[in-house]
Formats: C-alpha cells, sequence, structure tokens
C-alpha cells in the first residue's frame, strides 16, 4: 500500500498490478492509447494503470471510456517525437511522457512500463534510467513471431535494440530468450536456434561461428536445448521456441515478415473482389477469413519486449490501434504478474561466468585431444 | 550455325536462343527438371536447350516428354551435392553436371546457365569459369520480390552470394540492380532503395551511411534514382524498383519473405476447413484463392540471378517443382534474349571509376565549402 498517493484513483496493493502507460508517441495520439487501455481493463479486472501525458487531455479521455478510478494520471507536458534523436532525448527530455513512464517503473510505482513512442528514444532512457542487469553488454529487444508451435509463437531477438552483437552478446540473447519464452509460455526448457544463411556448420560470418559453439556449450547449464544454425524460413517453425541474431539482422526480418503478411492481406482481398461468385464465397468464408487476419495481422502480436535492464519495459509498434495497445499491455501484464524481471536477472548474471567456462571448457577439450 | 555438332537436336541458329540446363542437383531429380524445361519449350518456340547429366537416364526423360528435337544432351557422370562445400567442387567437381552446364556458356554454346543444385558451388564455379565482371569485387544474386509495383515485382539483390558487402560493393550492387530492373522489366529509370533498420539518414552501420552517399551521387550517371534508405517492410512496396543489401541480411529476408507466405497459405487453408459453410464459401472461391497462392508461391517467383560474371547464371530453388524450374528458363531466356550480360558489364566496368569521381566530387564540395 502507498498511502501517500492522493490522486482520486485507488492505488492497487502491489505494483505488479500496476502498468505505467506512455499516452503519447504514438501514431495515432492518445485517445488510441487510451482505447486500447480501456478493452484491456474490462478484461483483467484486478489491472491498474498509471497514465502519462497532458493531464487535462487524458482526464477527459478517461472519463468518456468511464475508467477513471483505475487510471492515475501522472501530468508530463513534452513529447518524445518519432524524429527525436535518442542522445536529444537523454538531453532534453526530462519532461516527456514518456521519460515519466520509465521513471514511474523505477520507482516501483508500477511493475512494467508500456509505450508505443520512438524506440530509439524508449531505449535510450530504459538504459540510463533502470540500468542494464548484471552480466549483459547489450540489452536487446525480443517479439514474436506467428509460428506453427503449440504455443502460436516463436520469440525472436534482437529485434533492433542494437545494430550490433558479437558472439558473447549472442550467447546473452540466448539465455535472456530462453528465460522469456520459459515465463511467457511456460516452457521448461526452451529450444533455441541461431539465426544464419545455412544450418551447415561451416557457413556464416565467423563471430556465428564462435557463437555457436558457445551457445552450444552453455545449453545444460541454461537449461535451454540447442537446434543449432536457423534460416529464415525457420521464424515460424515448430523446431524452436526461440531465435537469436543481431539487431540488424533482426529488425529487417521482422519488418520483412510484417511487410509480406501485409501484402498477401491485400491480395486476398482484391483476389476475393474479382468476381460475383468468389466474393459471395467470401461473405461465407467471413468468420474464417477475418480469424485469419487477425491471426497474422502484425498488430495483433503487437509488443516487443526490452531484455536485459533491471525492470522490464514493453515497446508497442508505433502504428498500433487499439487492439495492438491491448494486446502489448496484456503481454506486459503477464510478464510482470511472473515476477520476469528478477527472474530473467538471476538468468543473465551467470551469463558472463557461463560463456568463460564454455571457453574454458573448449581449450581444456582441445588440449585433451592434444594431448592424446 | 556450328555444323561441327553432331548431336540428334538441330542447333538453334543463335546461341541466346539456347539454355543450358543442369538436370542435376535439384531436391525432386532429373524428371521434374525435364517436365519443367518440357513446360517452358512448348510456350517458347524457338528456344532451345542443352541438358547437363547422366545421358541414359535424360535420353529417355526427354523421349517420354517428346521434346529429344529441342535438346542436346551433355553427358556428365557426377552430381554435386547440396552438402558440398564450394571447395570441394572446385577442386572435385569438373566431371559433374553443373561445371559442364557453366561450361556451355562459357564456350559460347548457350546464352544463359540455369540450375537448381547447391548456391555456393554454382556461384564457386561460376566465378572460376565465366570470370568477374571488369570493376567487379563481389558478384551478387538478384531475386524478384512480388510488389504492388506495376511490373508486380521488385528486385533484390545481394540474396546470397556473399556474407559481405562493403560501401564499394553496395555501390556496384545498386548499379547491377538498376542494369537487370532495366532490362526485366522495360524501366528507364529504375528506383533504388539501400535496406537498412530505419529511413532516418543517422541509423544504420558506418559503410550503410557512407554507401547512402556514394549511391545518391552516381544516381544521375548511373542513370536509377536513389530512394535514400528503405526498411524491410518497404520489400514489396511500389515506391521502389530495386532494393540493395549484403548477402547475409538479402538471404534472411528473402527466406522470411519466403516462410511468412507459406505460413499464410497453411493458415489460410485450415481457417478455411474450419466449418461447412466457410468450406462452401472456400469452393466458390476456389478460383480467385489458386490465383492468389500462385502468385505468393515462392516457386513462381523462382530465379535468383548472378550478376556481375561475365554470362549470366540463373539458380532455380533447390526445391522447385516443375512450375518453379519453368518459371527460371523463361526468366533465364528473356535475359539471353536482351542481351543482359553485355549491357551489365558495360555499366559496371564504369562502376569503380563512378565511385572514385563521386568520392573526389565530394570531397571537392567538402573543400569549396570550407574554402567560403
Amino acid at each position: 500500500m502507498t498511502p501517500s498517493q492522493t490522486d482520486t484513483a485507488p492505488t492497487a496493493p502491489d505494483a505488479s498490478h500496476v502498468i505505467s502507460v506512455d499516452a503519447m508517441g504514438g501514431d495515432k495520439g492518445p485517445a488510441t492509447v487510451v482505447a486500447g487501455l480501456s478493452m484491456f481493463l474490462r478484461n483483467f479486472p484486478q489491472a491498474r494503470a498509471i497514465l502519462h501525458g497532458p493531464e487535462d487531455e487524458l482526464r477527459k479521455l478517461l472519463e468518456r471510456r468511464g475508467i477513471s478510478d483505475r487510471v492515475k494520471i501522472q501530468h508530463a507536458e513534452d513529447v518524445v517525437q518519432m524524429t527525436d534523436k535518442p542522445s536529444n532525448v537523454l538531453r532534453h527530455g526530462k519532461k516527456t511522457s514518456m521519460w515519466s513512464a520509465v521513471e514511474a517503473v523505477r520507482n516501483e510505482e508500477a511493475g512494467v512500463c508500456v509505450s508505443c513512442g520512438n524506440t530509439g528514444g524508449l531505449m535510450a532512457i530504459s538504459m540510463m534510467r533502470l540500468r542494464k542487469a548484471e552480466g549483459v553488454n547489450r540489452p536487446a529487444i525480443a517479439c514474436l513471431w506467428p509460428s506453427r508451435n503449440k504455443q502460436g509463437f516463436n520469440v525472436m531477438l534482437d529485434a533492433g535494440a542494437d545494430i550490433r552483437a558479437d558472439q558473447d552478446d549472442l550467447l546473452t540473447y540466448a539465455l535472456m530468450g530462453a528465460s522469456y519464452a520459459r515465463n511467457a509460455f511456460d516452457l521448461e526448457r526452451p529450444r533455441i536456434g541461431l539465426l544464419n544463411v545455412g544450418v551447415e556448420e561451416h557457413k556464416g560470418r565467423a563471430e556465428l561461428k564462435v557463437a555457436h559453439d558457445l551457445i552450444g556449450r552453455s545449453a545444460d547449464r541454461g537449461e535451454f536445448d540447442y537446434v543449432g544454425f536457423v534460416e529464415g524460413g525457420d521464424m515460424p517453425s515448430d523446431k524452436i521456441d526461440v531465435i537469436v541474431t543481431d539487431g540488424f539482422t533482426g529488425n529487417v526480418a521482422l519488418k520483412t515478415g510484417e511487410g509480406t503478411a501485409t501484402l498477401i492481406s491485400e491480395f486476398l482481398r482484391s483476389a476475393l473482389m474479382r468476381n460475383p461468385v468468389s466474393m459471395f464465397g467470401a461473405v461465407l468464408a467471413r468468420g474464417s477469413l477475418d480469424r485469419l487476419r487477425k491471426r497474422i495481422d502484425p498488430r495483433s502480436v503487437n509488443g516487443g519486449v526490452f531484455l536485459g535492464l533491471n525492470k522490464t519495459v514493453v515497446k508497442s509498434h508505433g502504428g498500433a490501434d487499439a487492439t495492438g495497445i491491448s494486446a502489448a499491455l496484456q503481454l506486459a501484464y503477464r510478464l510482470a504478474q511472473s515476477g520476469f524481471s528478477n527472474k530473467l536477472a538471476a538468468r543473465v548474471a551467470s551469463a558472463a561466468s557461463l560463456a568463460q567456462d564454455a571457453i574454458q571448457e573448449g581449450e581444456a577439450a582441445k588440449a585433451a585431444e592434444a594431448g592424446k
């Protein structure tokens, strides 16, 4: 309980029930964020939120949705623009709704933070205010990829937090991805694949070959199964749960997949409108086609999670509609409930020593081999 | 005319009408290649082929299809396996059907070569026997991407010839891609985009920023329009005709796009089978849905083209069926007919000097700016 808070909205008994939401910075404005928040709150009666942005505007939006009693407003007059450089956000961004939203998690008023604003800015603020977890050199963004798996999704990281990743970073990503999949999907031993241009061991860049070795050696102690190299076509595969790659490749892959899904939806619509018979057929199949559209709609799998910080931050798609924002809030809530960020920190704290052990073991094995 | 040839199949008067086809190395075997060849020859009465592989087996297949009179067999007893390393192919591959297929283009018996075998092996043989064109450091594989463009496709390169590309390579790719788009789609000034993780100038790796500058400066003399940075979601965009990237990223993007299309096709099928009403709807819409399936089927846009060699080589998908092989043969035939490889060579011969000019101009401009 935090009886010092004087806002009219009652405070939930436990910060893990509270989501800190940046109302600004999305392409569609705060009304859409509040609409998404309203959808989410309807489904989760225990949940509460702190909403960051211009107080007067937000108050009206909350009243219109009838959710004022479950949402506390934290006034912030500035907004991080999509075009702002991360360095500028750090220098001049203290009065922005994004900064305020991250700050509420830092202060433990909320268990998790959600924003649909500028990714680079959000990562910069999060790194500065929440700090990297012990043993993490580069934090990563993990996204969900529709798949043939029983859970319906694979985890892919890094989706674009950093444009570089060396072999040690890739090992850390494997450990963080395994921890995320374990908590989000209740998997005991998540199966990890390392993205490459072929599954053969001799293919790909030098750092990938080293990472391949490191991740393989760390599988037992990291409590995951290492499947080996996978290719772009394996993104939706049911032979893996987590795909590890650098943030440049991951970002291109994610946007390529989304772009392909959008293109096919357009093609499907125009194909069905070609003649009256198929139009009639489409009307009959409408329920099924709508379900499909939802399943492949990038907005419904919306929500990239920042991994490797001391708290959890969820980045929603900039162009997300109310459904997309609600999906991101659900994901954030689930992670806050599971105590994910503490579990993750415990996992990755040992990542550096795991890597060191793996390297030493490799050398010892080689020495033993040579001494035969 | 080449009266010295003694095979029963009549030789076409001009090598640009002849395709050199590797019968082996595809996942589905030579019967599928011959089936694809037969489909292709039916549509192009002027076309001829030289087919490379085990003579007895191929003779039977050709007779069964009734195309023996238009196809000359070139006996080759060995086959490059999908698992063979490129270095091994170069050392031990002289008796393979792939080697023989490339050799026929080198000897100017055929205007273009098509294989669905091992990509690394095919590139290695092609580089050794056909040699890189003047001014080209790294050849590239260009693939076609279904798009919203009026031509229905964008060109993407490099799709995986090399896992690296520096700024000069990326400029060469821009020039080669422009030349390919000009010849394959009849575009006067193809529009080029450089793949990155954001469209803002400050984003991405260092070599991309330099390439951005180089390609922009070379647009006029290269007779293309430079659109600037594009993202993964722009792959099917109608604001560009050519997407330039390194072979690692391009390969992952290509396979991710294909994987996404395949997944959605599966989802569509299972969505429509959910209940009798939508099944009936699907039956009515079948014609339209089949057209859609063809449009997004990776096999129907099949055919990666090796650019930057002195002759043209087309790599068909390893898992291609007869339709896919026929599509690759059509693309190859079109390029051979247009005299593409000579035009490309003329373009890229000046690439190195273009880049040099661009760099010098940049320096001159800076000096002039400083002297103001």
